[in-house]
Formats: C-alpha cells, sequence, structure tokens
C-alpha cells in the first residue's frame, strides 16, 4: 500500500534538517540563479549513480572520488549552470576540488564532505572568481525555504523547474524525500546533463542508501530516453540525514522506502520527459512478452531513440511498420509472426494495430486519434515469455532541430 | 593498381548478357516506372547480403530460400517500387512467390532461377493483378539498353537514380561490372529499404562471388549511417554470368575485382547518403587509433547517428564536444585524456580541435568555415592501437522531419 503525501511545491528543503540558497554568479546571462548550495545540519549517508560516459565532467571524477572516501558524514552539495566543467582537462579538475573546497571552508566543514555538480558548456574553464564570490553569497544565505530557488538556478534549457516531496509513514515515524532535477536528453548538448539531488531525514545506512538509490534509478531516470545522447556530466546524488530518527533497516520500511523513492524519482523523471527539447508529445511505451528485462528494455530503448519513430509521433501518423522495424534491429531474437500492438490514450491502450503478426483492419482515423493527442500509450507484445519494460519518450520535432542546429551561430 | 575505366551512365545492362527493362505498374502515382526486370542470357552465379533486421519482408524470406537452394543457375531479377511487402504475413509470401512464379512463365525458366526485391510501404498487400500484367509487359520489353531505366523504377523517395558501370582489365581479359541502387537511411520508412543489384560477365564461382560480395558490402553499404534506422527489406544482389569469358580464380584477379566491386558498391553508397532525405551535409568520418575495427565502428556508428552531432552539422555549427560525448557512450573503453580530433574539407584534415584530451586554441570561425560546407571531414583519434574505420553520414534537417513526419497525413 502506497501510503505517501505528496507536495508538489516541496523539494530539497523539505526534510527536516536541509537548507539551501541560490544566487546569480553571473555564468548565466541576466542575473538569472546558476548556483545552488545544498546543506545538511547533519551529517548525511550518501549515495550516487553518475553516467555510464566514458567521457565524464570534472565534477563527475571528483564526487566519484569523494563518495568512495566518505559516504556517511556528507554536508554540502555545490552545483553551478552555465558551465559543464568538462572535457577542460587538469585546469578543469583543479576547478572543481577548488568548488569543493570554496564551499567547505564557507560552511566550516571538510572538503570530503562536499559533493560538486555542474551543467552547461562543455570545453570552457570556469570563472573561478565568479564561482567563489557566489558560494560566499549563498552560504550567506541558506534558508528551509531555499529548495524551490536552487531548483531554479540548477536549470539550462528547462523551461520550469522541477522538484517534489511526499512524506511517508514508516514504522519508526513519518519521514519526508524531496528531490530536485534539471533536463535530459533531447536539451541543448552543450548544456548536456541530467542533474538530480534528492534528500531524506530517514535514517538510512550508506549501503542500504546505494542500493535504494540504484534502484529507483533503473526504474525511473534510466527509463527516459529522448535522443539517446547521453552527458558527460549526468548525476544523481541522494542524501540521508536521520533527522526524523526513523530508520530504515527492517524489511516493512525498506519497502516502503523503495516505493517511495522509485516515485519521486521516477515523477521528476517524467517532468524531464515533458519538458523535453522542442517535445509536443509525451509517450508511455511498454515492451512485454520478452524473455529477460533486458531484452524488453533493449527491444524499448531503440523503439523510443528511433528518429523514425520519433518524427511519426510528431506527425500524429500511428505509422506502426516503423516501431516493428526499429524492434527488429534491437539485436534481440524473436518471431515477428508473434507480435502483437496496440496504442491507447492511457492503460489499457484500446485499439489493437497489430494481432500475432497481422495487421487488424482498425480504421486509420481512430489511430490517428490517439497519435494527435499530447499523451499516449504504445504497448507491444513479443510473445517470447513474460519479461517487460516500461519507458517514456517523446516526439522529435522542427524546434529541436532548430535548438540544436542553430544554438552557437 | 586501380587500372580500371568508369562509366557513370553505365547500370546493370552495362556487362554482357544482361537485358533490363522497366513499366509502369501503377503502384506509383502518375505513372511512374515502378517496376524493373533483369534478365541474364546465361545462368549466373549469386551472392546477397540482406538486412539484419528480426522483421523482414517476404521478398527477404524468398530469396534466401531461392538462394540457398540455387545459387549457380539464376536467370533474372524482378524488383517492385511502392509497396515493401513487408510486414504481410501468410498472404505477403503467396504474392512474392507468385512474383517469382508469374516471371519464370514470362522468360521461360524456373521459379527457382527469379530472385524478388518490393520496396515501399509497409503493411499493405501487393495488388497481384498490376504486377502480373506489368511483369508481362516488361519480359517482352527487355533491351541492352535497359539499365537506366531499372535504376530510376526502383526509386522511391530517391529524387535520382543510382546507377554506375567499371571496366577491369584482368589478366583473363577485360570484364564489367554494373550497379544499381535506392536509397538507405533517412529516407521515408514506409518506404523503407536499401537495394542494390550489381551485374558482372566475369566468370566467378558462387562461393567466391559470396566472399567479395560481403568484403564489399561491409566496406561500402554498411559504412554509411544516416539516420540508424534499418529496414525491413534491405538487399544487395550480386549476379555474374561467365559472359566475358574471364575468369576470377587466381590470386591477381580476385584482388582486383574485389578492388572493382568495392570501389562500385562505394560509390552507389555514396551516392545514396548524398541523396539523403533532407540532407545538405555529406560527411566523412574517420575513426582511427582503436584497439580493435569492432571498436572503431562501433565508435563511428555512435557518432554517425547522435541527433545531437548531425544537428550541429546541420548549424554548421563545429561542436566537438558533442563528437566526443557521443563516443563516450560507444560501448567501447579509451581514456579521454588521449583523444585528439581534426576537421577538414577534405583529407588530410587540416584543423586541430583537440590535441590528447586538451582544446586547441582554434580560431571558431576557421572551425565554422570548415562545417559550412557541403562536404567535410571529421578525424577523431583515440590513442588506443592501430584499428580505423571510416563512414560516410549526413546532416539532420529540419527538411527530414518534414518528411518524415507529415508523410501520410
Amino acid at each position: 500500500v502506497k501510503d505517501w503525501v505528496i507536495d508538489p511545491v516541496g523539494g530539497v528543503t523539505s526534510p527536516t534538517g536541509f537548507v539551501a540558497a541560490a544566487v546569480a554568479s553571473g555564468l548565466k546571462k541576466e542575473s538569472a540563479l546558476d548556483l545552488a548550495l545544498l546543506y545538511a545540519q547533519q551529517e548525511c549517508a550518501a549515495a550516487a549513480v553518475f553516467t555510464q560516459n566514458q567521457v565524464v565532467a570534472a565534477p563527475v571524477i571528483i564526487d566519484r572520488q569523494t563518495l568512495q572516501a566518505n559516504n556517511a558524514q556528507l554536508r554540502a552539495v555545490v552545483a553551478n549552470a552555465g558551465n559543464a566543467n568538462a572535457c577542460t582537462g587538469q585546469p578543469g579538475l583543479l576547478s572543481a576540488r577548488q568548488m569543493q573546497q570554496l564551499t567547505a571552508s564557507s560552511l566550516d566543514c571538510r572538503p570530503d564532505q562536499v559533493l560538486v555538480l555542474s551543467t552547461g558548456v562543455i570545453g570552457m574553464q570556469l570563472p573561478m572568481d565568479k564561482i567563489r564570490y557566489a558560494i560566499t553569497q549563498a552560504a550567506a544565505q541558506l534558508s528551509p525555504d531555499g529548495g524551490q530557488a536552487a531548483a531554479q538556478a540548477i536549470m539550462t534549457t528547462d523551461t520550469r523547474p522541477k522538484h517534489l516531496a511526499l512524506q511517508l509513514d514508516l514504522p519508526g515515524g513519518k519521514v519526508t524525500l524531496g528531490g530536485m532535477a534539471k533536463g535530459a536528453g533531447m536539451i541543448h548538448p552543450d548544456m548536456a546533463t541530467m542533474l538530480s539531488v534528492i534528500t531524506t531525514d530517514a535514517s538510512v545506512s550508506p549501503g542500504l542508501l546505494d542500493r535504494f538509490l540504484k534502484k529507483a534509478a533503473d526504474n525511473s531516470f534510466n527509463r527516459i530516453s529522448i535522443d539517446g545522447d547521453t552527458s558527460t556530466n549526468d548525476t544523481v546524488l541522494l542524501l540521508a540525514n536521520g533527522a526524523s530518527r526513523a530508520t530504515v533497516a527492517d524489511r516493512q520500511s525498506a519497502t516502503q522506502f523503495q516505493q517511495g523513492l522509485t516515485y519521486l524519482c521516477t515523477q521528476l523523471a517524467k517532468m524531464i520527459v515533458r519538458d523535453g527539447e522542442g517535445a509536443t508529445k509525451f509517450v508511455e511505451l511498454r515492451v512485454q512478452g520478452c524473455r529477460t528485462e533486458a531484452d524488453a528494455h533493449a527491444i524499448a530503448q531503440t523503439i523510443a531513440t528511433s528518429p523514425l519513430v520519433k518524427t511519426a509521433f510528431a506527425g500524429s501518423d500511428a505509422n506502426w511498420g516503423r516501431i516493428l522495424a526499429a524492434a527488429g534491429r534491437a539485436g534481440v531474437a524473436f518471431d515477428p509472426s508473434q507480435v502483437s500492438l496496440w496504442v491507447g490514450a492511457a492503460h489499457p491502450t484500446e485499439l489493437q494495430l497489430v494481432a500475432v503478426g497481422t495487421p487488424t483492419d482498425y480504421r486509420e482515423a481512430d489511430a490517428a486519434a490517439i497519435f494527435s493527442q499530447a499523451e499516449f500509450s504504445v504497448q507491444l507484445e513479443l510473445g517470447e515469455g513474460d519479461a517487460m519494460t516500461t519507458m517514456w519518450t517523446t516526439d522529435l520535432t522542427h524546434e529541436y532541430i532548430t535548438i540544436n542546429a542553430d544554438y552557437r551561430t
């Protein structure tokens, strides 16, 4: 049973014991907020998932090292937008370390208690004078109401901030989870990066926290695929300060905490998809009847990133041949004569287009009516087994080309 | 030494002993040519490469069966555009077999001496009455001058026919190779399919022919990647009738024949890229310094299909961060601090953007000038080994979205 209370205006400062601030350092134009500082009044257990890209930004390298040395006594996260500090070589690493040190001295903690996030243009060095001043400013403005401003500051081409909080009623007491995120995929590549920070006042061991976050990310952030391009900076951080005194250790509270965390991550991930660059459609894609979940995921990912499928979505064209052809090149063996396909305005998907390998005699107008909605579902049944997966994706529009072709000109 | 004579107006009827015809069956609008018939006056050895897609069209199934039973006595190829005969179930298989039988009886040969190709809309049954009449008509019009009309008839969204012939001076005498092709990738998915037919009057055993074609296709048709979507119908056929009496068996003639065939296939493949839907740029991508050729190919393919890279090409934006980020997600381990990148109007690529992991201080205007050309080269050096690959790709433009989103509306 999912007995949680959702707070749509909540964020990273909703859990007890977290404060935040955001300032305009000058990295973004027009004095927009671009540096966020999150501070935990108690030491936190921490877990993270990072991009799998071979080319990673300096903050990712620094955070991996930091968490390897210390995953139980974290105190702060400093994040900037406007510059990704990626492909910046040795000077970039020094800058990321300096951000860590400046934050630590402003907050009177150790550098290895600070995590660093950056997002924005690739290949340019950070203006450390601006960053230094902004960190000092932000440290002086920390507040329990700073969560929304922090979510605003980490935006790049996002059109709106993404944040949410929810309260869980665990056996040991009420705990709160809060999170913020910024765009993933189909965002400007110079502005590449999916970033998310999640906080909780539950008491959770680092080892358990790590397991919870991996599972939650696998079922949320790793289920959204917009243009298939993963960035050099993608990071999700989870901090637990234990301020609620409710401990997550037994099976029941672990199950509830996992459900709540996965729900929070899923909602943030869906906000990212809905705000995808140029996106006009939100498509839930279910691939079922596979031999393994890995098979289902490979097929879903190929469909969700196919330019032909995504332009059909954009054109409200129920062009199921493209969906089958994309499935067929996913590297998974299956028997096309066993494939079925449904589409619908929502689950359950009500219109069957293909029945066991053969097109049904559906009316084209009915299919087009579904594909012309702002949100619809596609359900593909392989007939090979019981494994399934769900992904969320968008269409591929003129606006995407405009944003990504014309940015630096 | 490559001592061949190129005939740009030549095609599948350039080699001795091949005749062809094309007619308008009514599958395409406005009485455009849409059915091609190729006939060999002698029995041919034959080889083929087919799509690796799990979902294959009826003609692919039929041709695989046919060549398994008979790869030494082929006589004809019948090809239609306007309908792909894909995702058509059992009735579609019957139609493909019927095309084979109708062609055989029109030409007085056996059905297992006929290969079938289809390209066009997916999911619709072929109008067999039209096909039957067209095959009879075409059989009555076969001519040694029919090669260009045949190349015209197999076009779908192609804007121009693609054909070429070349003559080789083998130790055993002169032989001619002729070929035709139609669009691959970035072509309308309902019009999916890369098709190519190559003929030669050399005398080559089926086994050797198979090896030659696989190697040639790997270095040509498998090196072009436009939108990453592979079709249900992709097929390359090679027929050798031995009419020149020059036999390819010894090492020297095998080397020369392979070079000529690979050259022919590469030229046809490049014609396909240059005619890609909405494409305004032709980009040669060289990935070198890899541990294995498979690594090089994986990285090249990821870059060549990245929407972010391809929109940067469209915008004439020398956005190398996108190229490195795409390389980083190709599933190949490498050390980003060893990577170098050059771009140029042609090889040798003259402008270095990244030197051993660090951006050079190139002038943005110089890079933009190269990326604004209709043709340019990108060269990525990984610094991990000696293996390399070359691919040809295009940009991703508004026009691609228009063609692919709005087709059926």
